[in-house]
């Protein structure tokens, strides 16, 4: 299927080379030109234009860093919605805010368009290995007809509900993670502190009550999990300033819906901090430095 | 064999019966003479004083409410240590600080007792059904030496590591915990009130990295788990007032190792504000009102 | 002098009055009608578009409620800026975030019109009785130039530096006392609770290091001072919901300046929880309510 | 008067020469025989235990640092109310939590003796110049007895209500004062990282609602005020330890009175992070390195 892709960053590249592979006609855009030539170089037909590249599309798919650029690309003066076919079915990757997510869904819908929302969650490395999670929000039906096409792309496919509640699943999972790998981090700490053997410690928690994802996958305590970003120097997967940006988004959709998130807040405040100590690019898990004051 | 039990309260008195169901002959204290008069009836054979509960026997068990009874228990005039026959072993199941217990073993190994802190998760229901994990600090030996006894009443044995470990597993486990179900219930909160079906979120997340066991095992959101208190008006389980009291161990401990718990001493302020406002008897899972404002 | 008036809500209207009692001929708008209908009641001369407003005025005032609604008076189609005569002066008293203020101003600088940012203090209280606060960013000389006019209006002009600080300097110190009240509470309570005569802590407090605007002359406990809104049952004051709008832009500048706000995130979400609950239309002292469980 | 003063430290030795060049004959005590020569060559008669420091005193004077060393110093054995004389006046200076002071207190009572608790602030720099302020609890007759002996210390003697409330005042006193230097540190970085001179914005909220003690006569920001310790490399002061020690103590107050104290106790855990990142001897107004990252 002819598949237009707007945004060939470190994400939408490796998505887009993926549908390509799945045998698709993949037609690129992005805003820096150096980005569109290098995806050429990956077999994927350069545009100038959103719409140029829209032109006969019958999927178009986005990957964009925030709102204001996912609003634009969509409802802007030159814009998908001005240039697409009729009949063209849409999805959006980006993570954004989910009142941000409706109200684009709600004009493409205004037009005739069904459209997705569908944030995921692997990070680079789950994008090049089409090995993603997409979080869908939008009608059964939708979900069920880009299904294939999602699965060139990534692995575990979950339909969420609403237009919208892909965005919703998405923070709000991650909003429980940031949290969880704080409270982690504290117990690691504060275990070890008082003499127990960090390994068996873990091991005692992921049998019991305080365990989580945090603790029995990605345990921050370096030497706990040989997989983990804790044992490479926080290298590799989801980097604090990532998760900042998602704790934001929560922050704010918190704040329209009215729900006070004490833990929640506390902890963007943690890795704003973190960030702003000049560890942003260190995977998220790196905030043990905040409890323990240095990589333990 | 002779065990001396002290301390026949909720937890003591269904623990004392199991190892006399066991086939064990437990003498019992308690220095409420009612306790004592109760647990006369279910088989245990009743002391006027810790030193008539002590003499002669092999073992001595102690589950009491905090780090001064067990001083006062063990140390303290007319005590254990005074009294208990040469060679007798010691298990502490009370949960204290671990600073306390460490001192506790120091002075019973200065009389040549072996002494393990044997700490239990489980609750009355586990203590009933003999399904309690103990959390175990002491030398191994003296911990395959408890093996038997800790079987009659429990299920899960594990070692943490040398004396005080068991209170350090307990209390760090139960700090994780008490956070993880504060960020469990923001993101259920967020999420449901963002538009999602609280059992569609709980699902994706259970299967996501924002996974822990307050959300797959102990879902805080009523109707999520049939099995959770949340689903029965969060009563039975974990009381409020005992995860308080867990909190309280462990800002104590972080105090003394000088470990700043930024997210565990906000969850201790909101469970405290949860019992202040009248829920200390609820299940704490119930601390999601503190973020939706009533039961959900 | 010639003077438009954009936004005649609650503390619009007595501004824009007050500027006529001052000898000005002020023309009105606001995008409700009824709201000009009534100000023309009050003597301002009704206008039926922003461009009628402007049309001939010295002087443009807007007082609105964000900094979209701010964006769209000033930059948007039909705005100020496309329809203000050449040489009118311009001041913005809605408070909004410091950003969205230098934007606004840098685009009336850029056709040639001075602008300062002047958000207020003193409440619709203050807007009455023409005793407001105001914080003003911009230009030593535009300040100067726009001195009498704000002094028909209010009693404190503060000159805070270039434009968008009178913006920092309102929601830092707005940030400040909402922090502050809540110490305040915190002390109070607790204080209180140990035995101390609310008023004699009080007292001590006030001549000493604890001291704050909230406990000398705001204090929230019902009682203590008998000016303050807590001894008349939090009617009138600063709204619940005023503070945590102020709050939010502070959140968000904050973020935008990667400055991590520990407490007033903290304090951020109290206020959001007091405002859930209900309360939102109280004075923001009623957050001592958040700390007793109820109003003391 | 006859005067024994127990506890010769940094504060207690000051103020024991004061009492002596007040003209009293002061005989001293401290554990620590090194603290007892030195205090002799300062002119206070030393005493080589507590009975023969109390034999015959009038009054009874403790400066120590913690409940325990109060309690045995008082109430153990060999200590004060076993070998003071009948009548003799009881004064504890130390800081110590109510519950303790008030049970001191009582024992002291039951045996005919009258006692004030009566911590100070005022630091080491207060107590060499006699200007320490001391917050007094106990009967007011009591109060009016001490108020000359007092007088040789320190310059305001403050009456705060029954035995117990000179702790609680102090403690309360500086719970509030720790969130409010916190506030002052996130007000002070986030006015400045948007743009504003320090000192300008400091001089608008001291008139301001967002005006404390912790803003207009300690400011935490280097430059702003020069009497202050930031100003001077954060050196003398009230050190971030001590203020850490009263954070305990106002916390386990809040426990035991069942306040949910939620600034306080983020306050408590950021001064444990930055005492814990080895600045613990610096003034506790450093606290703004914990929002800015470095000194600023």
């Amino acid at each position: 299927m002819g598949v237009a892709f707007i945004g060939l960053g470190h994400m939408g590249l490796p998505m887009a080379r993926n549908l390509a592979k799945a045998g698709h006609a993949v037609t690129g855009f992005d805003i820096v030109p150096a980005l569109v030539e290098r995806a050429a170089q990956a077999g994927i037909a350069p545009a100038p234009s959103i719409a140029a590249c829209v032109s006969g599309a019958e999927w178009v798919v986005t990957m964009l860093p925030s709102s204001p650029h996912v609003r634009a690309a969509w409802a802007g003066p030159g814009g998908v919605l001005e240039h697409a076919p009729a009949g063209a079915r849409f999805i959006d990757s980006s993570t954004i805010d989910p009142m941000a997510a409706r109200e684009v869904a709600a004009l493409a819908a205004a037009r005739g368009h069904a459209m997705i929302d569908a944030p995921v969650s692997g990070g680079t490395a789950g994008a090049e290995a089409a090995t993603l999670t997409f979080m869908v929000g939008g009608d059964a039906a939708d979900f069920e007809a880009a299904r294939a096409l999602l699965a060139s792309m990534g692995k575990n496919l979950v339909h969420c509900g609403a237009a919208g509640n892909g965005q919703v699943a998405k923070i709000c999972n991650n909003l429980m993670l940031a949290i969880g790998m704080i409270a982690t981090s504290e117990g690691m700490a504060l275990a070890t502190r008082l003499g127990m053997d960090p390994k068996v410690f873990a091991g005692i928690v992921n049998t019991s009550s305080g365990r989580c994802w945090s603790s029995d996958t990605y345990n921050p305590w370096p030497g706990v999990l040989d997989s983990a970003p804790a044992s490479r120097g926080y290298t590799g997967g989801f980097g604090t300033d990532l998760m900042l940006k998602d704790l934001g988004l929560a922050a704010d959709a918190a704040r329209a819906a009215k729900v006070p998130i004490l833990a929640g807040s506390l902890a963007q405040q943690l890795y704003q901090r973190h960030s702003s100590a000049g560890h942003g690019a260190l995977d998220f898990s790196s905030i043990v430095m905040q409890v323990t004051g240095t990589a333990p």
